[in-house]
């Protein structure tokens, strides 16, 4: 890399691709202690997984029990992964093998398909995928709820309260079967559907870009206009995709209902963002923005990796990761090609690299999780957006000025020799990466503790109910006023109507007096 | 009185009607001290004051400098209050009694006028005496804006932040002219239309019920018919008589702007309640709900009045004031209708009688400090409201089942009996109140702290531009995609048209060819 004030000094890159988030657990001082609680965790996957795990170690140091369900089939969670959690495994009539598929398969279409296929081929493709996807999240489902055995012993251990991503179906009907409140912990759902749609929170299109679109805040006519079809075709979709879960759900419980109105009876959605990250728009009492939770200040780094920074001069180092869900991995031999101050790792301490003095950039597939990481420690970044909201992700960034971006299909060695280029030389991305890191500080309660503390809330309380708006018992037509709307037009006519008849009589009438005399 | 569980022992009534509340400043540790910093305050009155005193003086605990803008004419503000504050007093060409006299119109029209007139006229009369006490707020504007001498001495002293109730216009041309950012504090303004129209917060009209509607957020179809016409109606009368501000501006500002665009400049709106007192409805980022920040735990009652309060029994007594802007007093001596169980105060510490375990009712006039410490002290209560905003709040409380309430023009003595004798041997209201208490409490922030501390990120941070929404930056129609519906329904009839057309010429042809043949 690329560090320094010059190209001519050959760069020093870190390159690695299994990445482990290490957390050091806050210190939680801000609110009293609650009893001892249980929780029971509904199973998820990726970054997801990552992301929540660092609650649950804070709510068992905290002294809670957890309990984590997990189907046999899980490419992420592993049941010797923590002596922590007490893990209850579930079998389904899924493999890993069929999981990972449909992850490939997600993956293969948004890396190479997508920029191929017109929209309506992209909704049409992703109608399939998501389709596939849905049948192994029921395979899931029914492991766990349509098993006795589970379910009475789920029932007899009595817990307080559940924690689940909406993005992996049925904690909701678990959590009504168990008769417990419910705790969403959620990145985004495409066009913010499951927000909007399930949670009730407003998004005027023409300020709230759909999560992906790759939008701003700040539209033109034509991208409101985008925006607008996103968000129509987007609730098209859902709504058709999920009546395969509607049914399901009715079917289980017994009565009438949907997918849509069981995320509802959520209590909280801890959102895994913040202002410094998202544009701002509105919310519900009920929805808490806890982005970053899981950064913490840098550790000091192994002997012979500080020597190797420290072997970097006023140059700097640049640290270079694609995520946990790589595609682009070297494991072997290091190349004969590659320079002295440039090193490979299997495994990198990555928040310990991005809060070192020396480091001048990031180089970063864009994924949440880091693009925190560099924020918490206001370091530029370089994307290269592979998949998912990653691409979006990076819009963000670099709308705040803190980023350049790459195209991952087309980049040449000089693309990213240039934009290394820029955010270390240009001093502008640096003050703005501090900008937001300020911004990520300050703050009235850390993000983690937050997040505990509307957890511990619901366990207290039973629920949240007082932050629940009315939106939810209300149909579509009575949420936007059409009723109101339309009876106040019809009211209008009637009037105007008479207005009209009795001033024509009038007239009519003094005409007709009037040719008489 | 009234208390214990029958009405036969004569109750304990305390009467009282100048109010003052005592608070000890909660101790800050939650959030790491700024620098001192120099906040201007912009006048206000009553109840308002009354609030913003106690954030006041808790910045001054934490070491900053506060300047009270204080016009010679102020009904309430009083230039030897407190030595702590630095008070710059403005000459205005209007009088205390001109104030008084609105103030005293305004009353009588809510408590004695209003029923007897129907909407239109209820219009009328609102917008004549708005009209009125802007002139008079536009006179107090003149006499701090336009003196010369005045806003050079402010523009030296260097200010970081503005504090004012946007209730009481001209802050934010003061703000924009000495070039520091601004922050709220507001009750409400009637059916929300600042927050709405200028501070962009969306408040849908079927399930947000317009402030002071009396309505709830569960609404029938002719309340929402009502919410909506509230709404309308109030919008129109707030633009036609906020013209005459938004001349005011201009002229003063040299340029196009509005009283709504400088409103919406604000960097935090500081809004004082919570979800303990309000209908849960959707917000945005730099809106923060902080009701309650006066509150603080009940110190022990002066020797007499304790050993009075105790020799209530196990009946415990009864609280009743009428507020601070008072109409019903009682000065004199003690009539000798009234039992030994009863005592009148000129002044009494109600938040630490309410805090008493002998306390068994509240009863109130309905205003917003006063049920936050009865919510505080999970005390519930016996309404009589009087005017503004009295009946409303009284709503919220009963329909949280955690008061009754009265009419103040038609009720008996049977009446206020009755309404005792509920609140006190219904368990329910007391469980109902107990449970807004544990709301209140239950909070990651106390709402002291809370509000201090945005008021230092403002100062920190030379504003909070990143909780700014863009719909700032829109038109009206843009903002309701109200363009973009256009351009897609044309669209949508052009292909309509275009289809019916070659379809018909399709037909058309091959019905000639057919003929032909």
């Amino acid at each position: 890399m690329v560090a320094g004030h010059s190209m001519n000094t050959q760069p020093t890159v870190l390159l690695t691709n299994m990445r482990l988030v290490v957390c050091v657990l806050a210190l939680l001082t801000a609110f009293s202690a609650g009893e001892c609680g249980n929780v029971l965790v509904w199973f998820t996957e990726g970054s997801h997984w990552i992301n929540l795990k660092i609650v649950l170690e804070t709510l068992i140091d905290r002294g809670h029990n957890v309990t984590v369900l997990v189907p046999d089939a899980s490419i992420f969670m592993h049941e010797k992964e923590s002596d922590r959690f007490s893990y209850q495994n579930f079998s389904v009539s899924k493999s890993t093998q069929d999981m990972q598929d449909s992850l490939n398969d997600f993956l293969h279409f948004s890396m190479y398909e997508m920029d191929r296929l017109n929209l309506l081929q992209i909704h049409i493709r992703l109608y399939q995928l998501i389709s596939k996807d849905q049948q192994l999240c029921l395979a899931y489902c029914n492991g766990a709820l349509k098993s006795l055995e589970l379910m009475d012993k789920l029932l007899q251990e009595k817990f307080d309260v559940m924690l689940a991503d909406p993005i992996f179906p049925c904690s909701e009907v678990l959590a009504e079967k168990l008769d417990i409140p419910l705790v969403y912990t959620l990145r985004f759902s495409i066009a913010h559907t499951m927000e909007r749609m399930c949670g009730q929170i407003p998004a005027p299109p023409s300020y709230v870009p759909g999560a992906i679109s790759k939008l701003t805040d700040k539209m033109s006519f034509t991208e409101r206009i985008l925006n607008m079809l996103f968000y129509l075709s987007q609730d098209a979709l859902a709504s058709s995709l999920w009546k395969t879960i509607d049914n399901y759900y009715t079917e289980y419980l017994g009565r009438p209902t949907s997918y849509c109105e069981m995320m509802g009876k959520a209590d909280i959605w801890l959102i895994r963002t913040y202002w410094d990250f998202e544009f701002p728009r509105p919310f519900l009492p009920n929805f808490k923005f806890i982005g970053g939770l899981h950064c913490t200040p840098a550790k000091p780094l192994p002997k012979d990796l500080e020597e190797f920074v420290q072997s970097s001069g006023d140059d700097g180092i640049v640290v270079f990761t694609l995520g946990s869900m790589v595609l682009w991995r070297y494991g072997g031999e290091k190349p004969d090609t590659l320079g002295q101050n440039t090193k490979i790792f299997e495994w990198m301490p990555q928040n310990d690299l991005l809060g070192h003095p020396k480091t001048r950039a990031f180089i970063t597939h864009g994924g949440t999780n880091g693009i925190y990481e560099a924020i918490y420690h206001g370091v530029p970044m370089v994307g290269i957006p592979l998949f998912g909201d990653q691409p979006d992700n990076m819009v963000h960034m670099t709308t705040r000025g803190a980023a350049v971006v790459m195209d991952f299909n087309s980049m040449q060695t000089q693309d990213l020799v240039d934009g290394l280029n820029a955010v270390i030389n240009d001093p502008s991305y640096k003050e703005n990466a501090m900008r937001l890191s300020r911004i990520h500080h300050d703050r009235p309660m850390k993000p983690l503790d937050e997040s505990v503390f509307w957890i511990e809330f619901v366990m207290r309380n039973k629920g949240a109910k007082h932050l629940r708006v009315e939106a939810h018992n209300l149909t579509w037509y009575q949420y936007h006023c059409l009723d109101v709307f339309a009876f106040l037009t019809t009211v209008l006519y009637i009037c105007f109507k008479m207005a009209k008849f009795f001033i024509m009589r009038c007239c009519f009438r003094s005409k007709r007096k009037s040719k008489k005399e």
